[in-house]
């Protein structure tokens, strides 16, 4: 699937996200692809604070993620995020390589569906105000 | 698919967890998996420092989490993993309820394989090892 | 300072929380002293639902971690945590030890203030329900 | 105390630090003194790697930290550390400031001591590397 919008960011692996094997512990992935994540909301104009504003939250069905290479101290990553899904769920995809070498670090994907903020209701047709800030994209 | 063994653990979600929804943050149930893994592990008599003493590490290539329900503060879930796969990757189920309701929280799977430690290469036949643990269950 | 009322909480270190030395992360102690907080805080009644019922939140002005030993994986640690001052600040004093022999891991404190849901002024004088909360220790 | 050698970096608080009252989790913040240490330890030309190729390693025995206001998500903070003292244990003070008001969130302090990497014993005189390493700003 080809992403209709993305944005990118970068980061370094810290001391404590590594685990005793000296790489970052596989579990701390979500707060990179997070990164990545944010990056594409803004630049779309939906961020946390936008969508609080908007009456909906958006949280996760899924999270997919496919380790290809370890990430490790004080080597900086970027990670590039798109936006693959809208009209239903909002469906990202997420790009992560090494910056020195280009090196793929990992590949995933997530799926997070509205709510309707007071409610817990998940709404399986987006709200038209994705669509909105998509326009442009379209 | 169906687990050869499978055990469980029990965890009660705490404030560092959740985020400003007043959920757990969905990029920290990673660590909520790894308790039900570690109960397994633990049962075939292959923990982190047997894993060591072996001589394999086991990296992750693939992790897939489907959120079912949000974990909130004081609800105390339980989780079971189960292991599947063991021939190539060691390959992992999850499951996650909160014990009061017995609802579903997430379900979710893991796939590791082994590598030599001091060396980078995967191994895509598991080493004989992980079938000796698993003899007992096979 | 001696306490007026105290409780404590046992707490397993999980591979998450360790570094590359092997031992629990000097700056993950935070998530261990918490256990033994909210363990007091429920034992007078007043736990992080009923602070917000109270119309109070309580940051924190203040927190001191002297470490005496390293936490290792699988080593269970008991933390104790005390109320020892109340008509200001909150100050609650902390000590993990080790639960095999004995050992101490850690002492600690911390100070919070009440703020008023809604506000951001520190009320240097602590408001009637922590007071009333604990009256039965007093 | 004066510091003989400081450095500062740049972080912006992320969603998932923060905590259900919409500021930083009191118990994140030693991540974001880490990445003030880290830019001075970098600066006198003994990071981590170079700790541990050096023959030690060194474990914190206080840290000890002052909130003097919440950090909040997207509002970025300035981490400046400072080696104060280096005889015995290093010592290293820290203050952290939003950058865009000027305005203080915290004042902290760390000592560690050095122990020879295979023991456990603290070493209660530094080791000569860290004289060495500070040579330049004595």
């Amino acid at each position: 699937m080809k992403a209709i919008v993305s944005a990118s960011a970068e980061a370094t692996p810290q001391f404590y996200d590594l685990d005793p094997m000296n790489i970052v512990w596989h579990g701390n992935y979500p707060k990179y692809l997070e990164l990545g994540r944010v990056a594409v909301m803004k630049k779309i104009g939906y961020n946390y604070e936008e969508m609080i504003e908007s009456g909906y939250a958006w949280p996760f069905i899924e999270m997919r993620m496919r380790y290809a290479r370890p990430m490790k101290l004080d080597h900086p990553v970027k990670i590039t995020a798109g936006i693959v899904e809208w009209e239903n769920a909002l469906r990202i995809t997420y790009s992560i390589v090494e910056v020195a070498t280009g090196e793929r670090v990992m590949r995933a994907s997530s799926s997070q569906v509205a709510v309707k903020i007071g409610t817990t209701e998940m709404l399986w047709v987006a709200p038209p105000i994705l669509q909105e800030k998509l326009a442009p994209y379209l």
